[in-house]
């Protein structure tokens, strides 16, 4: 069995030491985020997390969630439940919500180590109010006033979860082709028909009522993206005043048997004329199903941040104990019959891999939770605006590459094992494959490299990205007399002016040949990643120094930072040639021939 | 459920228009092996793979095998005993086995694609019978006259398997420790007592009897691996005229619950004073268990190929298929509501990458083959030995990068599915699953990497390296003057004189530090995959281009390697700055700040 202890110390380091939470916090108005606060938060986000969710990860996992078929029923893991109950009853579900909802108003970027540790101790169970916080934001910015009364405080306490209702199962990333209907009823509601596939959390037994967030055409819809409607849709209806009435027409059909995730429930879901209210304008329903998707997307990034750590975590431990062959250079504890595998350099460099690329993550996804709370909270519009930019261009790169290394992670994290590793009762087997699904759900990689080449990057003549660039060069700057620090300055300036150079390049090509930005997009994608990455160790390291942090930890810090710019950043040198090698090499080959 | 259909084409164009078996075959004095021959062997294994095996694959997955505590009886998944049955039949356990033992004596190159094929349409099913050949080898090259005559032809006919039972609950890798100890008997034969585990076919309803070769101490044993003897120790016990006799003090004790591979069964297996009888000399069994390993690792890689293979094909035709959203550059099927996702840049990049890596690990692993039929078989002595050097050095490459490789091509290949490849029921995960064991067992791709640096490179001053480079310098000299080739020739010859310069790099760094060996070993390993794939695509391209293959065949075969030297020969890049960034960034760190 795989075990999980919150890393507090690390998640503390990155908020107040590298991203100087607490001052943001206070110039952003956040008046009760003071340092006590805080601290209990994360003091009780990792008992929960380490208590209540950790121990049934595995339970979810051999058990999974069972189905009625006769009633449409859905039952969850033993535990799952009562876990529910007490993460409602600790207030969790509204931490970050606005009071005025219910919620308990701290900042955004609270929600990012909660989240963290959850998926760490339970990723599956994390599944069920996942997407509530998507539901929320949606409604709040573009529901009717009735909607918000009436849906916004029983999700914001958990007495009700969200879904997100969008794939079919002729489509999932090309939305313009579903064919879910809407028609309109004679009292301003609509009738939906038609069937979803892959909705998380469709049914369950962990609250009252499901609110379903759902894409659908009206009858005068254009064709396309540009006729899809948004309507909330809940199991059991609701009527203006809050009220819950008798039970809609939907219900889950089927549940998929998966790879992993075996514990959070994936459901067929089918709309038979379900009674559904319009949120937002008719046909802009793609606009209001983007704030959830945003929001969605940062919270599967952080899917694989806290995998990565569990990864880490248990990889670390078993390869303290396991003792296997002696160093190279000698036995290190002659005493014992054999050295304690972390002694080889291979089983080293797997370690720090996993070790510089979840520290990293971490920061990579807090940074865009604090960028959430300017976008929201500065006084300055510009700088809200800025702020707004910089994650939308961060969000991509954040969930692709957070899921991605989750994948590489828990590969190398398994890897220490060795033929251990492949038995399940040691449980790191489970966590490659709950981090399987992350690189597909809410947008594939592809689709994520698409989003940061396309819509943020040539449509914006990279807008993002000159944001981004100018804050790594002012650290440079406000650093580069530091000579403690130029070994990792230097390089980030020189990959920095490279980033910025490959940008170019693929633009240029891309108005000759629209084919070059997916062409180019993965694997911008991950340079991008690593580069930003690059830049976090170079901040942790000048952090770390600054802090008041042991000087062992200071050391740990520098030391990672160095393994990853000499063993993971050259990564970006087979990235970059293969941006630069266009797109000809992909699109030469006709169809009929990739079978030859 | 993905399906499987041999790529016969692809076979025949490595064996014979690259490798030019036909002519080498001959050479060799592989009288029977003729062209007829070798088709009809390459269609009827394609017959019975595709048909017997490949719709056993889910059902293996699905239901596993059976154990019964009572008695330590393993049950095999349902059809596995009469497509075992049909195996044997076909004469295919004795297809390259000599005639005096029972076999039909064709070249040992032969057993790589049935094996490619039995792999890729069952991979569980393919354990049973994958051990029985380490075994041969071990007991034909080692064993005693009455052992070979008592245990060959049984197992060379099908009617008994082997196993290789050497890892023990607290040593894998480091067989010195090991604790299984052999009583001397009055008979002349000895007392076997202790637990291996995760023996592979270790106990089965296949067959009337299981060979197992059993790694042990006698009571005079020196400490280490110099005191490791080997003992052939059968379930049911064996007289020396061969005759069975009564039931061995042997049993299965558990079988594991894996992540994968399921159809296969993982024993632990308890000897207690177990008969069992002394292969080779006292206390050099390791000698003769290498043997077999370095059989069992070719075997292994070849597992990587057959599940790349059928990834790819599953891939491609869903790629064809599935239509979702249109191509940047127009639409390309304006009739459709959508175009097939083959058309986007993205996707095309990642089925290219598993053809490209597919089919040059397939000319890897063949050519390996190869190398061990001349070993056994040239006339010449030297051209004997200097095969035997290089198939030495390309078996730690071939087995490991074919492995990790696996792991990149399910990986891909599933991601082409989208959210529909993590689904049981599209069998693409259960490939990904399969494939995780390949580079954990029969040593772990540090272990590979390790022993290509260490034992295969630092010891032998890199002498099967530099057999390779000539190999490649003859090809480029050979086609120097051939301007189609020149695209590829130039950079292979960089890269092979590269390739020379970073390995004298490491040996001089690591004559001043043994840990330099283990730093530069999984990067080594790569870089030296990616650069002998280079030369097998450039040699794909010269042998398409020579033979009668259609000009499709020809292009693709071109087109696929101009994305491989664009797009994955740069890998390389990163590889070798991570070789020769040296020890120190991961050494540095003490054991005790990982955790911090």
């Amino acid at each position: 069995m795989s075990t999980y202890k919150a890393p507090l110390t690390d998640i503390r380091f990155a908020l107040y030491d590298v991203l100087g939470a607490e001052a943001l916090f206070a110039k952003l108005g956040y008046v009760d985020a003071t340092r006590d606060v805080l601290d209990a938060v994360l003091d009780e986000a990792a008992r929960f997390t380490e208590t209540v969710l950790a121990p049934l990860n595995s339970v979810g996992d051999e058990i999974g969630c069972g189905f009625d078929k006769a009633t449409g029923d859905v039952t969850t893991p033993p535990g799952f439940q009562q876990a529910y109950t007490q993460f409602i009853e600790g207030g969790w579900t509204g931490l970050t919500a606005a009071p005025e909802h219910g919620g308990q108003g701290l900042p955004h970027a609270m929600g990012v180590p909660l989240n963290e540790m959850i998926n760490a101790a339970n990723l599956a169970w994390g599944n069920f109010p996942l997407l509530s916080h998507g539901a929320v934001e949606a409604l709040r910015q573009h529901g009717e006033d009735w909607q918000r009364e009436a849906f916004l405080k029983p999700i914001v306490d958990g007495r009700w979860t969200g879904t997100m209702c969008l794939t079919e199962p002729h489509c999932g990333t090309d939305l313009g082709l579903l064919k879910t209907r809407a028609e309109p009823n004679a009292d301003g509601s609509y009738a939906i028909s038609g069937t979803k596939i892959f909705i998380t959390a469709g049914e369950h037994d962990l609250t009252e009522n499901i609110v379903h967030l759902v894409l659908a055409k009206l009858p005068d819809a254009p064709p396309g993206a540009k006729g899809i409607s948004l309507f909330v849709t809940p199991k059991f209806k609701v009527a203006r005043d809050g009220s819950m009435g008798e039970r809609n027409a939907l219900r889950c059909g089927s549940i998929e048997h998966k790879m992993g995730i075996k514990g959070s429930v994936t459901c067929v879901m089918n709309f038979d004329g379900a009674e559904g209210y319009l949120v937002g304008e008719p046909h802009k329903g793609l606009l209001a199903m983007f704030t959830m998707m945003n929001t969605a997307r940062l919270g599967v990034g952080l899917q694989g941040v806290g995998l990565s750590e569990r990864a880490y975590q248990n990889a670390l431990r078993y390869s303290l104990d396991r003792l296997q062959t002696r160093s190279l250079s000698g036995p290190k504890f002659p005493d014992k019959p054999a050295d304690p595998i972390i002694v080889h350099p291979d089983v080293r460099r797997m370690l720090l891999t996993v070790k510089s690329l979840v520290e990293g993550s971490r920061l990579l996804a807090l940074h865009a939770g604090t960028l959430i709370d300017v976008a929201h909270h500065a006084e300055d519009a510009a700088e809200r605006e800025q702020a707004d930019v910089l994650v939308s261009f961060l969000t991509p790169i954040s969930k692709a590459c957070q899921t991605e290394w989750a994948i590489e992670n828990t590969y190398n994290a398994l890897q220490c094992f060795g033929g251990h590793g492949y038995i399940r009762e040691h449980g790191m087997e489970q966590l490659a494959r709950d981090a399987r699904i992350t690189t597909l759900y809410e947008g594939t990689t592809g689709i994520q490299a698409l989003d940061l080449m396309g819509r943020k990057t040539a449509s914006t003549k990279a807008a993002g990205l000159k944001l981004f660039l100018t804050q790594i060069e002012a650290f440079a700057k406000e650093h580069e007399g530091d000579a403690s620090l130029s070994e990792f300055i230097l390089p980030l300036r020189q990959k920095a002016t490279e980033w910025a150079a490959l940008t170019q390049g693929v633009l240029q090509r891309a108005a000759g040949n629209p084919e070059e930005i997916g062409a180019a997009s993965t694997d911008y994608l991950f340079y991008s990643g690593y580069v930003a990455l690059a830049y976090w160790w170079a901040r942790s390291v000048a952090a770390a120094e600054a802090s008041a942090h042991s000087d062992a930890f200071k050391q740990s810090k520098r030391e990672t930072a160095r393994f990853y710019f000499a063993r993971i950043l050259p990564r970006t040198l087979a990235h970059a040639a293969a941006i630069e090698s266009g797109a000809a090499p992909l699109m030469a080959m006709d169809a009929e021939r990739f079978g030859t």
